[in-house]
């Protein structure tokens, strides 16, 4: 799903509008915001931000409740841009000069494979019980392949049990659930921006939960540290922060590997951030004990051009001390969001799961999300899955399943997909990564000689890509332009502002499509920031 | 899915459990209650109540929201009954002695047809578009096959149109939908009751919504009414008697074929409805202007073998005068689910879709429901469809989609099964509605012999059957006792109390199952009941 513009765009300075509006209008007196860095056109940054999703809402309906309203608003911001896209979209035959997608993150390479697989003999299989009110919390069938599948992918110590799964209609939903469950009306989860945008609305629209941006920046500060790093001092200050503003933070949200950042966290990170959830006791948290190779991978293993002006744009400010006086229990939830999992191309990556930890800090409060939507590439198949030792929690989201539940015939095809393991391994997998590897080695490729900086780690289907220096100032109208100016260039790409970025000029370039559609995108990005460049050259320095 | 008691089984009076304790708190001094009829085991019926579906609710979880906790609660009442089920399911081969379901509506008579429509190969097509991310009301191509599917069976005065059809998975999804666009939290909905419980979490769990029942009674005051009949005195008394409460009605659920009583509205009736809730100025509604022969068909055309004893028993109390001097202006959205309407088995009975009517009296606000659960017999499918001409509804409802969507494979089936009209119309309906008469034609003769009232009208998978007699005393306990008779003689039926039918006695029996369980099912119904009979007659009369 790609994150769009809405109809106002021309609003300056606020939000030019994206499907969240998330932390654009929270408190901006609350002392911790980060001082300029003396660059005279960079905006002081926040570190956290209180998402009030509805700041930018407007017109109700005589016919629908204020949240109804909103819901709906919701729709309509979104749908500004969806429309332009789908009334004219590429065809290679039918519509050569239409828009080429690079905002929507799926996976396009792979069709051939996934049809020739799901139009076997053995996906069509009609059984009674297949008609009939299911399990609302899946079939068991079901469930016991997907503890198997994960067992095996997520390379747990044990394996994993029926009984901790729950299958529902996609990960938006799964969101929706666990919102709902595990706060109240307006309570918080924490998340490091940017964030895949829609999950301001997963978590709101029926739960009226809040998210509380961990904003992350591009700075490099050394040997240690990747840009866009998210560290525990942030997720301490974005908490303490919050709580200073009177708002409740029930859990953390993380996205592994990250979208749009396509990071992976090393298992002893995931466990310093698992650490800082449950919280114990004061002081910082303990450093990691796991001995694994892929563990605190420095810059080295990650695809950095970095801006050349940022390295000391970011210091951080004196009154910023370390959190050495914390409150002494968080306990917060946290829901690691997986569904790039397999979609990890670059062999060096090493990817750990969360159940893939030996010793989980507080297994009660951690719940891992999957689904078929992004490393098999079918997002419209509606398959997600929530894997959770919480017996209370796998009921509560399970009570909601009548209302994401899927077909039974679906349940039945991706128990016989994922059981399928000659396919997975042997076909699959290895050709879906070659693909994936490919297409990213070209359009990094393509960067390069724009000699346009960019984040990409070697996984998940994105670049997050620094055109920072086209915007003639660092504003988000001026990034909402330059993103209008690709769009009336045919070719679409997202903005950074759309995953609460808050550096303007980050965008997110989609690569995981068949090569005569990327070549002609990249052509069309180039015009556009050749031209652009040029008029970011002449306009007088703000 | 049933309706199934919690656990505490042992509380008297108050409710014996169901997953529905819709009303049993509200307010008892209103002075809307009628008084008893004179028989000293006749308690005052209340003409409304303002639901409170968390009355019966404890058992906090630590890692739960209040509202989590509440939502678990709903799925963990209705586990005691489910799995007293789902442990001891009969199978004819594997378990002959287990426990025969004529609790649960669904149709099990035509798996055979539906197999083989589904096994063809037109069914399986796995094409990109079908795998990427969809429109969120449903593929055009499916909400163009739902507009002419509509169009045909519901006898539209006009095409209608693919812009008005939301598609998602299943009726519950869109009654929690509807309820959150529509309302806000804490306000309500009108539905007569007796009705499916089920609607009750539907709109609380996700929207907060509660229900206000406009109780209807056995009661036949003449030749133009039959038992458990709606009128508009009542719904006007119901929403007065909210209003007086403090309660705000946004909407008014019509469920036709009605579910429990397989009673069919006639367009005449619906026209008062629909105009009771538009109502633009004082008065009770005007006649019905429709001279359709199926119009305000009296007890003729019902199958009743009422109680002999209730005649007289329900005098409306002079306190409570008609509706004369009413505010003006409902303005209530009208939900009309009409999930059973081509479930009509009995010819004699003239069905009439909201969507026949020549003119509705408040287009924007009425909405017709339907889905494949029933009249396809496939709840475990997922498929349902909103019509409304109401774009900011429509538009609202799709946006919340995004967590009631169904697979892309799962709309091309649909789109399939709706187009194939030569197989609907000369091979599934006439076969399903032989078989549904034939099934019904069993049951009802066998309740005959064992001189038992029940309400039947010719649609729907049930029967409304009148136990009363079988209570020693008039109560729910009562009630919850026999039910659990039936239970430990291996039959479940869903009693009354679960559809917030306020005379204790009455059961719905589902018969809409082969032969060979219909058949010992009944054997073991007539078993209680013999038995049970002998106690009743033995008890002292209360």
């Amino acid at each position: 799903m790609f994150i769009l513009p809405q109809k106002d765009s021309g609003t300056p300075t606020t939000s030019p509008g994206s499907v969240s509006t998330q932390g654009l209008h929270s408190n901006h007196g609350d002392g911790l915001e980060r001082e300029g860095s003396g660059k005279p056109d960079q905006k002081p940054l926040k570190l956290y931000g209180v998402g009030d999703p509805t700041a930018m809402f407007s017109s109700d309906s005589p016919y629908l409740s204020s949240r109804g309203s909103i819901i709906k608003w919701f729709w309509d911001s979104a749908e500004e841009g969806y429309r332009t896209y789908h009334m004219d979209e590429y065809d290679e035959d039918e519509n050569p000069s239409g828009i080429i997608n690079l905002g929507t993150s799926e996976n396009k390479l792979c069709f051939d494979l996934l049809s020739r697989r799901l139009s076997q003999s053995d996906m069509l299989r009609v059984e009674p019980s297949l008609l009939q009110y299911p399990d609302w919390r899946g079939h068991l069938f079901l469930r016991e392949e997907v503890a198997r599948f994960l067992s095996f992918y997520c390379k747990s110590p044990a394996p994993l049990k029926p009984e901790n799964v729950v299958v529902l209609n996609g990960c938006a939903s799964l969101f929706s659930a666990l919102a709902t469950v595990l706060c109240e009306v307006g309570e918080a989860f924490l998340i490091p921006a940017p964030y895949y945008g829609a999950i301001t609305q997963h978590v709101y629209l029926y739960g009226n939960v809040r998210l509380v941006c961990v904003y992350l920046d591009s700075e490099v500060t050394g040997l240690e540290t990747r840009p866009f790093q998210l560290t525990v001092e942030k997720l301490e200050m974005a908490l303490k922060g919050a709580n200073s503003e009177g708002v409740k933070v029930k859990g953390l949200i993380l996205i592994n590997p990250q979208n749009p950042l396509g990071d992976v966290y090393s298992p002893g990170e995931l466990q310093e951030y698992l650490k800082f959830a449950k919280r114990q006791k004061k002081g910082v948290p303990g450093k990691n004990k796991f001995g694994n190779p892929g563990l605190d991978r420095g810059p080295s293993g990650f695809l950095i051009h970095c801006h050349p002006t940022l390295g000391d744009a970011f210091d951080l400010p004196a009154k910023l001390s370390p959190p050495h006086d914390l409150p002494s229990r968080h306990e917060l939830h946290v829901m690691v969001d997986e569904v790039y999992m397999l979609s990890v191309f670059e062999e060096s990556v090493g990817y750990h799961s969360v159940l893939s930890l030996e010793r989980l800090p507080d297994p009660q409060r951690t719940h891992m999300m999957w689904a078929t939507s992004k490393d098999f590439g079918m997002s419209g198949l509606r398959f997600g899955t929530l894997y959770t030792e919480n017996q209370d929690v796998a009921t509560a989201v399970s009570s909601l399943c009548r209302y994401h539940g899927l077909s039974g015939l679906v349940q039945y095809q991706m128990a016989q997909l994922l059981r399928d393991r000659d396919w997975i391994n042997q076909v699959y997998l290895p050709e879906n990564h070659a693909r994936l590897k490919a297409a990213h080695t070209y359009v990094s490729e393509e960067l390069r000689a724009l000699g346009i900086p960019f984040v990409s780690r070697g996984a998940g289907f994105f670049i997050w890509v620094d055109l920072r220096k086209y915007l003639p100032a660092a504003t988000f109208e001026e990034e909402m332009l330059l993103w209008r100016r690709f769009l009336d260039n045919k070719v679409l790409l997202s903005f950074g502002q759309a995953f609460e970025c808050k550096e303007p000029g980050w965008f997110r370039l989609v690569f995981s499509d068949k090569t005569h559609r990327l070549r002609l995108g990249m052509q069309r990005v180039r015009r556009v920031l050749e031209g652009k460049s040029q008029v970011a050259e002449d306009a007088p320095s703000c």
